[in-house]
């Protein structure tokens, strides 16, 4: 059952002794979505706990909130599209005991009890300021960066078109909360370590480019983390490379995959949709950034997402347009 | 004689026939601040024309005003912190005739008859959002875009320590009067020509460390834009990289010239101050970024830079605190 803000902060109200989880492989707004959550709960007397996996060098930013022990006796999911996205043990597990889940993917699969979803939110983040601020939560620092890791993060540091003058105005807000956003992106955006520079120029030199240069393909292999010391928690940033050269309207990462096949992002501008590509291969995400899975060599994945691409390109969907 | 928003209000208003210049070799800031100032002026009835050198293509992401054949009765620059800044031929032609100086730099050199200057305003575009704000100008889409450039490239799309949260409340402002934030990024800042992408490469190549990894030095040399096809103007963002690098307090790009000698790009990181590791070669800016020129081979440029770091690292400026 899809619930409005006020209905969503009623049901957070009720219940306790409160499980948190996101989706694996968290980005910043996971990380940083469930932090500021776990925070607020906490202030309202709240027990709460929580399940991530690792949580990637560049988003340890600010203090992890203490896990606790707790048997749940209710689950809340943050930036979760698709219960399939907690990944195996943890959707088994916990995918239809969810009480709510507070996403802002467009492509959301309803899967709790209760869902707050809100595609026009930049960032999960975005939508918990919302619930917040709208029920009297005043936003101590903390909380704040928690909060501004996720909208940074999801908009590529508010360069993306998915940044509003709502979310400009959201970061203004929580900068004035208290959240240091010049420390914070340091942390985020501007370290990189000597090995990531390296893994970086190496990356971009395996561009490849089809569709009359409409489409870059880069291919991230296990012989190059072997190679750089890097590992794929650490690369999200990489995604937005093959997007950003002239004239490419779908940027294509392949990421190969411990047990072999391909973790795909797919990168698009106006007019193609992103997320209608994956979709094509079992995925999902936003319009202009989504994701999907393929097996097979690199070359095989390539053909098929190029063609998928090339179909889009003819009759893109209306979404994208 | 510095003046206050109020009084630079009253001297604009009473000016006509009026020539506009910024820095040479425009940044986004620059050019943004410039137009910005040109379609205001004109909106309130005033001939207004401008002088500019030639603009750089990544900051081509929205209409120019024309230029206007009028004989200057008065000069106004905006984003110069120095009458040497606006070139040798125009600062001997107007460096002494400047009614009206708006700008940013703290290490602003007065040279005009009137200066407002505030080295909290993230650009000098800010500056002039406040200055027409405050003086009830609504701001129209397409001036809202020329000051939107003129902040999101000064603060590196919002990630520098610069942003505050009155810049991102002006930057949500600017997008509710109609910049088209996320067209205008993708110009800025989303799109690398496959020439650049490989120039980008080849520069972090050329990455060397000293002092033990807290000063990076990338050098660019003549040969590499040949060999690229780069040109100067176009590489702006390449300085942002030396202190992305882990541990780097101090990140310095040389950019070979024509006539040799090395332009020079300084970024820090708390506590160093660029600006006065600059203005020990007759350089300056801000306290996190800061330009100067030295002759030489690189070689030469870069023992001097890196003592000068040295001596900053041993004992940081005050205003680097």
């Amino acid at each position: 059952m899809t619930v409005s803000i006020k209905e969503a902060w009623k049901t957070l109200t009720e219940l306790d002794d409160i499980l948190l989880l996101t989706h694996r492989l968290p980005d910043g707004d996971a990380v940083g979505s469930l932090f500021a959550l776990c925070r607020v709960l906490r202030s309202m007397g709240k027990r709460v706990t929580y399940e991530i996996d690792e949580i990637p060098r560049n988003l340890r930013v600010a203090a992890f909130p203490q896990k606790e022990a707790l048997i749940p006796r209710s689950v809340v999911t943050v930036d979760v599209g698709d219960k399939k996205l907690l990944g195996d043990e943890a959707a088994k597990r916990w995918g239809d005991r969810v009480d709510l889940s507070i996403d802002h993917h467009a492509t959301h699969v309803s899967f709790a009890k209760q869902t707050l979803v809100d595609p026009r939110s930049a960032a999960a983040a975005e939508l918990l300021f919302d619930l917040f601020s709208q029920n009297g939560v005043i936003t101590d620092p903390e909380t704040a960066a928690w909060l501004y890791v996720g909208i940074a993060t999801d908009t590529g540091c508010f360069r993306y078109a998915n940044t509003t003058a709502k979310t400009l105005g959201t970061a203004a807000a929580l900068v004035e909360a208290g959240a240091d956003n010049g420390a914070l992106n340091e942390g985020l955006f501007e370290t990189k370590t000597r090995a990531y520079a390296a893994f970086e120029a190496h990356a971009m030199q395996s561009l490849s480019y089809y569709l009359n240069g409409r489409c870059a393909v880069m291919v991230i292999t296990q012989a190059l983390y072997r190679q750089t010391g890097i590992c794929e928690n650490e690369i999200k940033e990489i995604n937005a490379l093959p997007r950003q050269i002239e004239g490419v309207l779908a940027g294509i990462t392949l990421k190969e995959k411990e047990t072999g096949g391909w973790r795909v992002s797919v990168r698009t501008r106006a007019p193609l949709n992103a997320a209608s590509i994956c979709a094509k291969f079992d995925g999902g995400g936003h319009v202009r950034a989504a994701g999907c899975e393929l097996p097979g060599t690199a070359e095989e994945a390539i053909e098929k997402l190029v063609a998928a691409v090339k179909a889009e390109t003819d009759t893109p969907t209306a979404q994208g347009k």
